[in-house]
């Protein structure tokens, strides 16, 4: 994996500009070394390993492209491909694992509006039935992958009310394919970073799916899918766990190199103290990462709740982003005025880690989840 | 102040984009307000004030200018303007004075290099004499307003050796013009935020410059530019209080509105109490700024010593931009999703403000200054 | 001041051992320096100032006892002995103010209960109308200056429901004397610090007051309450100051004489960085709690609303005894193994300021208030 | 572990009162549960189990202790009866061991002197030959265990200067028993916390000890005496997570139950995220103390390098008592003025906890070594 980013991915994202879309030639590169599939079941062309594979994989993408778009597309078809793999109906699994694990088409994730973000209960796109076919109407705000969707083909998995007065227990999931779609209408929006990954939205008018792309029973997806952002949060860890540590290391050998006042400023205690800092909480971090992922693929087997994993998984989560941030941006500190230029590798990173405290569940619901679990749910603030 | 901002500053920053220079009109706006000599001596066309009074139009302009692009172009212009009014010679003053004052040109400053940041003695340029003129060879880097004075005109104090083997003692502070002096070449880069004014350096190779353009007397080049450095330190302060009080009215009103699990979010403790932790340090950062301010006032009225001046200032600027910052960033991550986007005028604000703890002075140089202050100079950690 | 303690303080704290009570001698220096009327109207006995010339003395008494029991007992005296000045009775004010001020009694507070900390709405204790008297019955806990109160003589300004019906709106305000009351029992608490005044609570059975010694109108004791704590919580702002200043002035002196690996500690970044930071918080925590009495001040006289005290209040206790712990902790951590026996006088100071947490008004609370203030009353967390 | 502290400590540490020395039947508990030989070979009396089940057993002691003074007493009795263990002789082993194991004796450590701490290398203690013997002079402070070995019997592995001109290269390392020894004299000191263990120091005047209590071989005891600091520091670190854990549980159990306005405090985000943050730090923590100790046991086995150990453990104590100090601080916080009292458990863990940043190598030396260890040995700040 080490030798392979090296070889294939770190001379690509060196030319990695502020496309807002990721590049088709990457995806291909990520297919031919199977990264694509790892998790989906042999059977569909995948390589039906655990997660904790896939977060020894994701781990080092991070460490390769300083502005995590390759992690990100990589951990949301991961995530979102298990939840396809494990409640999909046979045939969609059979139309779509097989080109996704190829890199001929892309697998994303679509729950958040422009007014809800963790708040999912509030959506307002909804799935009826029609005949033997769905429709859903809405839109979708803030979605990582828009465009690869809409141009490379792909889609995303979308989460709706389906009885409405029920709330989260009347939501549905199913595949939404983007490219070509009658009634998709795509917009786009520029993040602060994170800039070879489109993030967008769509407007959903009267789109017809077939029943097949039904992901689970009807009326379940709003539990189906956390399974979806558990997985997807506990990569999301290890992400910032290789981007945090990539950076130290860069910081390391710029701090042995750069003098001020006649000696290496890595000489100073005001800074090897935040090194040494930085150093343990990344590297806890990463234990509580794979911990997270261990737990998670405990689960599948059998030996842990959903409740151990929902824990195990907001632990890392929690603090990932956010360790992983102070951490890269004293290393943009050390760099001085360089540090704060766009030829700075690290301030890539940095603005990438800044939308994990964000994304598949802000730390705050992280906070919540594991208060819930030492309190229990009567203790939910919002109840 | 605050309704000239709002109808003359506001409506232009909106429309302020990547620009990586100051638009013309924009410092004909200051000007023609009065805000560009404000601490001038009148006889040049300033106003002559006092700096609190700076302080007040700088914070103004932070509040008004996220991009926090016009505070820079001011406070540097501010800062060298009165270095200049006070050291430099009355031929100087009167050439460059009344066309930077009319927004004709502007003023920036010079002195780090490639390799140098705080550790100016390390630095490489050198000034000699020839003749009845000074002659200049070296580079300079990471300078703010250098396509500014370029393409409008005007020109940087800058520092450079003199007597080399004196070190700090030996260094000589002067004026040098950008546009059309034969032997300046300069280069640009890219910063991550203040997008709206340019940043790069310059290489020079034999430029001569007039005697009357040396600041202060010859060697005594370090010791001025400090002079200009403490103003622009309790200029930033300020910026920063401004910007982050901005962004956290902002975010009161976002907090208010925004609902999530049937309440707004500004009723959940974990939103309101960082948001009284912010308003506490902003409003201390902004005392601690404005008495910084006060004291270098009272140093110019004799009141105070040099000493009192760097440590009331270093006090302001070591917290400044580490509080604006941490502020600004909260209220970015009350906006979910949508303050991660280049929609958000608060990420601005955040990218800009970043700047600051490596401008004019990094935050570790700030410490060691209070430190020095409060043991003495022979407990600096480098001796 | 700084010579009155000096001579008169200092000599005398540094024999005040784990008394849990505060010496009566040390009671009658304070009064026979003025102090404890300070806020008084002469007409009582009182010097009459402003309650900002109060914080400097708190802030002096502080440096010089780093217990904090006499500050403590100081503040309190102050605060009620403002409240009783304000709205006592003529009859209670002549009996009670001018044995207080000379020494002779104490005053105290007594709102808490062992249930009830800062929610006053739930507390048990109850005051009805019996002929020309009130009986009083409950218990309070908790509560500085007990054992003083019941052995000196003095009392508490204590606050009980009168119509319990109505809440936090049926609640009055009254002094209760300690000492040889029938139907009084008190009880005792040793708390971590504070050692020399004491801590306790008190049964009260049938405890008959007469009526004169009612403050303010019945059923107005909540909002009347406040103002007291409002001026506590002012000076132990400064308390908090003036300890932390006095625990760093310790520790530079301590930096610059010990050595380590050849050299003074100070001269190590890693204490000298911790030194500035702690500074600046300090100086701004002063600046905090001035601001705050000043505009305590400007209420009493007509120029800021209750609203406005109560915010510059709250801002300043908010951040006071955690500045001002963390800056003592470091001291102590300077100080190696020494700095963690009881020989060490900043430990003192250490475990005196973390009361200040709690006391008077929770950390919690400050931020519920500034929240409050920002927000609107109908984002209070708890309605 | 768990049954035995529940039936057999926690009663006994109910009535562990301010004893400042460690009762003898608690000492015999211990040794009667197997405890006091864990790692010492079965030879000697020992279990010879592996450093990281002394590590479960000492967590389990911090649960149930909460002055963490019967932890310090084992896992000083541990490192450094691993150490006598590992290079002591065969006759001194045979002498002191059984004694030690049978909790007739204790074992101490005897580094820190009045004037250094972490600086070994500037104590003054001196060792000299004297025919067969070695005669000791000098003295050692701030030392656990002093008052129980000058009663109970037993004695401190102590280190002082051979060959003085060769610095950290001229230590030797012996074995000072402290019983009825003629030439020594102890003094005590009274802790913060840990008060049912003695803290003090003792003179050394003309003290001969034989050849073969000489631990390892002459002028090697520096690096000798670090194997037994960091068995110390990784044991440290668990005692850190115990007693965190221990109050973030009697936390949850407090907020659970204790209301305030109108329900109980734990469903307040102010309240509950603060417990979700902690909860993760010390759960990180105790996976950094596990694999700490870990790393020691690999290398004792051959697998890893006396770096990769002081790696692991300075990480570990690095932060193990601040983010436990932090969690128990909090813990306390939400008792309200019950927490500031003496009859709050939890008080008693905050004191003990505080002393760890302090003792067996200074946060700050962990910091150094961590970065040592990335940097390499050249830039040491005190170099």
């Amino acid at each position: 994996m080490k030798e392979f980013c090296a070889s294939e991915i770190v001379p690509k994202t060196e030319k990695l500009e502020d496309t807002r879309k990721m590049p088709k030639d990457i995806i291909k590169t990520l297919a031919n070394f199977e990264l694509l599939g790892m998790v989906i079941d042999p059977e569909y062309g995948g390589l039906g390993t655990d997660v904790v594979t896939a977060g020894i994989a994701v781990e080092e993408l991070a460490r390769a492209d300083p502005s995590c778009s390759i992690p990100v597309l990589f951990l949301v078809g991961t995530s979102w491909g298990h939840v396809l793999n494990k409640y999909g109906t046979e045939e969609a699994k059979k139309e779509i694992l097989p080109k996704a694990i190829k890199g001929e088409q892309i697998i994303g994730i679509a729950t958040t509006e422009s007014d809800i973000g963790s708040d999912l209960g509030s959506m307002k796109t909804k799935i009826s039935k029609k005949g033997d076919k769905y429709v859903v109407n809405g839109e979708k705000m803030y979605i990582s992958g828009v465009a690869e969707a809409v141009e490379y083909g792909g889609g995303h998995v979308t989460l709706a009310k389906m009885t409405p007065e029920k709330g989260t227990r009347g939501m549905s999931l199913f595949y939404l394919p983007l490219k070509d779609t009658p009634g998709i209408t795509p917009t786009y929006v520029e993040d602060i970073g994170r800039e070879a990954i489109s993030c967008g939205g769509f407007d959903i008018k009267n789109v017809e799916i077939p029943k097949h792309y039904l992901i689970g029973e009807e009326n379940k997806g709003f539990y189906i899918v956390h399974e979806g952002y558990e997985l997807a949060r506990g990569l999301i860890s290890l992400v910032c766990a290789g981007a945090a540590a990539k950076a130290l290391e860069n910081g390391i050998a710029y701090i042995k190199e750069r003098k001020a006042f006649g000696r290496p400023i890595g000489k100073y205690e005001g800074i090897q103290f935040k090194l040494a800092e930085h150093h343990v909480r990344i590297q806890a971090l990463r234990d509580l990462g794979y911990k997270a992922l261990w737990t998670y693929d405990q689960e599948i087997q059998g030996n842990a709740s959903r409740f151990d994993v929902s824990m195990a998984i907001a632990m890392a989560k929690s603090v990932a982003p956010i360790w992983a941030f102070d951490a890269i941006n004293d290393v943009m500190q050390w760099q001085g005025a360089f540090g704060y230029t766009k030829e700075c590798e690290d301030q890539k990173a940095w603005r990438a880690v800044r939308s994990f405290t964000l994304a598949e569940g802000s730390s705050e619901i992280m906070k919540l989840i594991i208060a819930r679990e030492l309190l229990g749910k009567e203790f939910l603030a919002y109840r």
